[in-house]
């Protein structure tokens, strides 16, 4: 699933596929998923950075996506089990928010969603926060799950949910992208953070260091510089390879890859 | 109730009570509610604006009100029977979010929130949205309600809810805030529209201009000119009198009347 940008700038989504995930990439002719904007107002400016679940319960993918208007970016959702037709939830929170998952189970009966709002009052900042849902469409116990850093760390800026979590033995993966202001721009790197399989509203720990950031000359240059920004991952449980796609420079699409093992390791140590 | 700032400049709620709304009130020697931090982190910075209404099906006063901390304003919920105990239900909203009020009654099953999210998106506005929820718990559907008007109008600024919408034979009552942003600062008015009895997502009509406007020193000058700004009124049912307490420069506290019927009358002219 990638995002493309129209010629006249609202965002669709398309589908590409790959037997193998890395090479010979089909991509849809047309788009697969496009604003619907008589019935769907909140996205006639487009829809973008799609975070898709696999929801075992409901044999559906769930697609929590940035939808954009006038009235600011919000978080809607829409179910689809072949990537052909859509079903349009509508709405699942107010602008503006953004770079919001849901896990692929509920916790005490109840869906969790990942988001991220924006606050606009001088000294408060964009962090990563959790709402629960008894039915997919009614959402509330919003509260704060990790906040931007202080001072000049990598992620003092903003931050927000990159991929979906990813369930581990020892707890929920969470890949972050945060962002540091810089005098020249923003810099957008990604972090690790690990969470409570039972309870996600428990960070265990949280990497002080960035994992992966901007290196490469299609990282460093492109329509926003210095970004490295991924939506979706995929693990091989049989392996513990662990893909990573992600948009560089708001302009290619990269691959990273890491193996997951490793990466719970390299978490546990930065934590510390 | 009224909104008092102590010394640190933390919000909290002091009720006054007077036995005809307009004069000789008591006011309670220390603040009635107050913020609590340690539960509620939201709310560490203070407890602000709350909006009163009336549930007769639950025969509790809900108070919707602004909880404020660094992670942004965003809106509360808390009940009471007495104005001395209050439980509180936490976040309705994620950040940001303010100048929110229920509705007494449910609607199709669901009860509903106006609300005023602000976006930061450039060209994006601060309008009035309307969510709805089974339980005041879990909220859903958000969708706008009415948005800041373009241009150099009296509401274009910004939008939000002032008093709770008021039920009337003809519609519920809006009485919103509109803020025009002049290179001298913002001016807060007061405007007024009318909703749906059965339906409050549609809006029958929307007075052209503002009805009521900073005309006195004490509306011009005070922490922050300019600005009248209400959270509360109550109608005579038989009389047919309506008041309205209001912010008056962010400094002291005013009471305007008016006919409730008249008003009416003038929103049907001024928005023809």
């Amino acid at each position: 699933m990638v995002r493309v940008e129209g010629r006249q700038g609202a965002s669709h989504l398309t589908v590409a596929r790959s037997t193998d995930g890395a090479t010979n990439w089909r991509i849809d002719r047309s788009p697969t998923m496009t604003p619907l904007s008589g019935e769907h107002p909140e996205e006639v400016w487009g829809i973008e950075d799609p975070r898709i679940v696999w929801l075992p319960d409901l044999e559906r993918y769930a697609i929590t996506y940035t939808a954009y208007s006038r009235n600011g970016p919000l978080v809607a959702l829409a179910m689809t089990s072949d990537f052909k037709t859509f079903d349009r939830h509508g709405p699942i929170t107010a602008p503006e928010d953004k770079d919001a998952s849901l896990f692929p189970r509920r916790f005490d009966g109840r869906w969790c969603l990942v988001h991220r709002p924006v606050p606009t009052t001088p000294g408060s900042k964009a962090n990563m926060w959790l709402s629960f849902s008894p039915d997919l469409k009614h959402w509330g116990d919003h509260m704060v799950l990790m906040e931007a850093r202080d001072g000049s760390a990598w992620d003092a800026g903003k931050i927000g949910l990159s991929p979906p979590p990813l369930e581990t033995d020892e707890g929920w993966l969470v890949v972050y992208h945060g962002v540091r202001n810089t005098a020249s721009g923003a810099i957008y790197r990604i972090g690790l953070a690990l969470l409570d399989l039972d309870d996600p509203r428990r960070v265990i720990r949280r990497a002080t260091d960035w994992v992966f950031g901007p290196t490469e000359p299609y990282e460093f240059a492109g329509d926003i510089p210095n970004v490295v920004f991924s939506c979706g991952m995929v693990a091989d449980a049989g392996s513990g390879e662990l893909r990573m796609y992600y948009g560089a420079a708001d302009t290619r699409i990269g691959l990273a890859t890491a193996n997951t093992g490793e990466l719970l390791d390299w978490l546990r140590i930065s934590a510390a």
